[in-house]
C-alpha cells in the first residue's frame, strides 16, 4: 500500500475557501485503490508552511507527497514540473508577511523539478476525463515556496520521498458572476485520484517521453 | 404543473458531444419541483433547427421554452438578453450551409428581446452555487438564429408561450489540455434546474431589477 | 469631398483618458484623402450623449458619422454590427446615471443595425496592418445607448446620414502592467483612416460578402 | 559608452516575422543616449542559438546581454526572472529538433536567473508609457533554451558579463483578426530603449524593491 501526503492551503486573498483544501480533503476521504491518503492543511504563510510540511511528513512517512494550491484563473489542473528559489510576494500572506525577491532558501540552488512524473500525472487526468496541463511556474508566492520547499526538503531531509506540486482552479462559488474559469472540487478530486495512481506507479525517470511544452 | 420544452443543439465543428444536450438531457431526466420537462434536440443547421423547434413547440405546448446551445470559452452559463435578425456563419453549419449576412426572418425585427427573466434566472444560478452571468451577444451562427427565431415564432405563432436562450461552456472532455473553461454537464444542469424554477416564478416584466450590464 | 463627423467619449470609470477621443482627435488633425473629419467629443451621460451627438450633427452636416469607444480588454478594433434598445449600467456614468433595463428610445425597435459596411471597414483596418474585427454587442452602457441612439437618429431624424460604431481599445498608458491588451492611439488612428475610407467608398449594402461572424 | 547586445529570433511556426527581431533591429538602428547596441539574429534552433549567442558575444564583447523572444498572446513586454535546464518542444525549431524533457545543459544547475535588474527594467519601461511585467517562466521551448543557456555562458564563460532575457508580444501584423493581444514593434522598441538605459546604470543586486511577484 503506496502512502501518500496530501495537503492543501487555507483559504487566502481574502477568499472563504480553498479549492486546493476542499479537493485534498475529497481525496483523502475517498483514496484511489492501493493508496492510503492523508490530507494535511498547510497555512498559507511563508516559512510556517514548510515546517508544517516537514512535521506532516515526519508524522505521516508517506512514499509520495503531493501539495495542492489555489490557481485562480486557470481552467484545468495544472501539475508544476518546477519550484524556483525566490519569494515575491505581490500580496501579503495569512500572517502579513510579504517577502520581496528573498530566497525561499538562502544559497538553496536556484530551482528544483518535482520528482512526479508530469507527464505520466497529467495523461492520466486527462484519461479521467479533467482537464489538465504541465505547468513550467508555479509563481513566487506561498504556492511556489512550497514547491522549492519540498525540493528541499526530498534533496536535504526525506531522500526516498517523490514529491511535488499542483495548481487547481477555483471552486465554481468562487466565481459566481462565471467571468473565470472554475472546476467542482468533486471533479478535481476526480482528477487527482488519477494523477496519483499514475504517480505511485511512475517512477519520475521513467515519465511519458510526450511533449508538454510551451513557446513562452 | 408548468410545462417546460428545454433544447440542446447535435455536435457541431467536429465535436464529438454538444453540453446542451447533453445539460438539457440530465434536466429532463431529472427535473426540478413543480416542472414537467420536455428536452429535444435541434439539427445545427440553418432553418431546420427552426422548424423543428416549432414542431417540439406543437407537439409539447409547453408553457416555457429553454433553449441551450454551447459556447466554448466562456466560464459560466451565460442567459441571453437578445437575438438579432442575421446569419452570418463563420463555420459551416451541420448541413453545410454557411449563410452570410442573411436575415433570419426576411423583413422581420432587428431583434427580439428574451421573455425570460434574465437576472433573476442568472441570480438563482448563482444562489445554486452555479456560475452565470447575463450575455449581450448569442452570436451570429445557429445559436443565434434560434435565440432570434424562437422570439419570432412567440411573437407571430404562440403569443402565451415565453422563452429564451441560454449558452453552457464547453464539458471538461471537450478541453483535455485545460487550456479553456469548461463545466461538467451535471454542474450546468443543477444550475439550469435553478434557472428554470426561477423563469416559471417570475414574468420577464417583474424581473429583478439590478445590474448585470457591460461596458461593452 | 465626403463630409465625416466623428466622435469619442470623455473619459469615464476612473481612467484619465479615453483612447476613443484621442484617436477620434488624431484622425481629425490628419484625415485621410478625401475626407474632411471633425471630430466632436461626447459626455459620458446617458441622454446628454445623444444630445451632443445631434447637436454636432446638425452643426457639421455630415455624409458619415463614425462614433468610438472604449473597449479595454479587446485587443484589436471593433466595428459593431448592432445596438439593442437597452440600457444597464454596470457603473454610473459621469453624471452619476446609473439605468438598469431602460429604453434608450421608449416604444423605439429592439435593435438598430449599422449602416457602416462593417466587412469592408474591418478587411480595410487589416489591410493598413491594424487588428480589426467585427463585434455584435456593444454592451449596455453609454457606448451602445450611441450606437443604438445614432441608428434611430438616422432613422427618424437624418435619413441620408449613414453612421456607426466602433470600439477601442486600451491606450498602452491605460495598462501599465501589461496584464490587459492595448494599442496606441497613433495605430488605432492609422486603422480608422483606412476604415473611413472604405466606408465613404461603400454602400452598406454593397458591403464584402465575406463571413465575420461568432459561433457565439 | 556601456556596449549592448541584443538579440531577436527569426521567424518560427510559420511566422512571416519575428517581433523580437524587428524591435531588436530598430533598438540598434536607433540607441538609447549613452550605449552602443549592437544587433543579432539568433536561428530558432536548439543548440544552434547559444552558438550563434556565444560567437556574437566573443565578436561584440558587450558589458550587457539582451535576448528577445516572441510571446504571442502576451499583451505587453515580459522580462524573464528564470531560465529552467529543459527543453521540451511542443513544435519543431527551425531545424526540425523537437527535444522532449532534455536538459539545456546536461548537469547543469536546475535553473538561472536573470543577472538584469528584472523590476527596474519593468519599472522603466512603464514610465516610458509601454505595457510591462516580469514573467516566471519563458517557457520550454527555444527562448527558454537561450535564457538558460545565456544565464550558463556568463556563469561559465563570460563572468565579467550581465545579461537576460525579455519576450515581446505579437506585432499587429501577426494578429490582423484582432482575437489577440498585439504591440507595433516600434512600441516594443521604445520600451526597449528605457529597459536598456536601466539595465546599464542597475546592477542587478540594486533592483527595486518592489514586488511583481505572482500567485501562480
Amino acid at each position: 500500500m503506496t502512502r501518500v501526503l496530501i495537503t492543501g492551503f487555507a483559504p487566502f486573498g481574502g477568499e472563504r475557501v480553498n479549492p486546493s483544501w476542499q479537493a485534498a480533503s475529497l481525496v483523502a476521504a475517498e483514496p484511489p485503490a492501493g493508496l492510503a491518503v492523508t490530507a494535511a492543511e498547510l497555512p498559507c504563510v511563508f516559512g510556517e508552511s514548510l515546517d508544517a510540511l516537514r512535521d506532516a511528513i515526519r508524522a505521516d512517512n508517506p512514499d509520495l507527497v503531493l501539495c495542492l494550491g489555489q490557481a485562480g484563473g486557470r481552467p484545468g489542473v495544472t501539475v508544476e514540473r518546477v519550484g524556483i528559489n525566490v519569494d515575491d510576494a505581490r500580496i501579503p500572506d495569512n500572517a502579513g508577511g510579504q517577502p520581496i525577491d528573498e530566497p525561499v532558501v538562502p544559497d538553496g540552488p536556484a530551482a528544483y523539478f518535482s520528482t512526479l512524473p508530469v507527464k505520466a500525472c497529467v495523461a492520466a487526468m486527462r484519461e479521467a476525463g479533467v482537464p489538465a496541463a504541465v505547468s513550467n511556474t508555479a509563481g513566487t508566492f506561498v504556492c511556489n515556496h512550497v514547491a522549492y520547499g519540498l525540493g528541499h526538503l526530498i534533496a536535504t531531509e526525506f531522500p526516498h520521498l517523490r514529491g511535488g506540486f499542483a495548481h487547481v482552479p477555483w471552486a465554481p462559488e468562487q466565481v459566481p458572476d462565471g467571468t473565470a474559469p472554475a472546476l467542482p472540487p468533486a471533479t478535481v478530486a476526480h482528477g487527482l485520484r488519477a494523477l496519483l495512481a499514475a504517480a505511485a506507479r511512475t517512477p519520475a525517470e521513467q515519465d511519458l517521453k510526450v511533449t508538454e511544452g510551451a513557446t513562452h
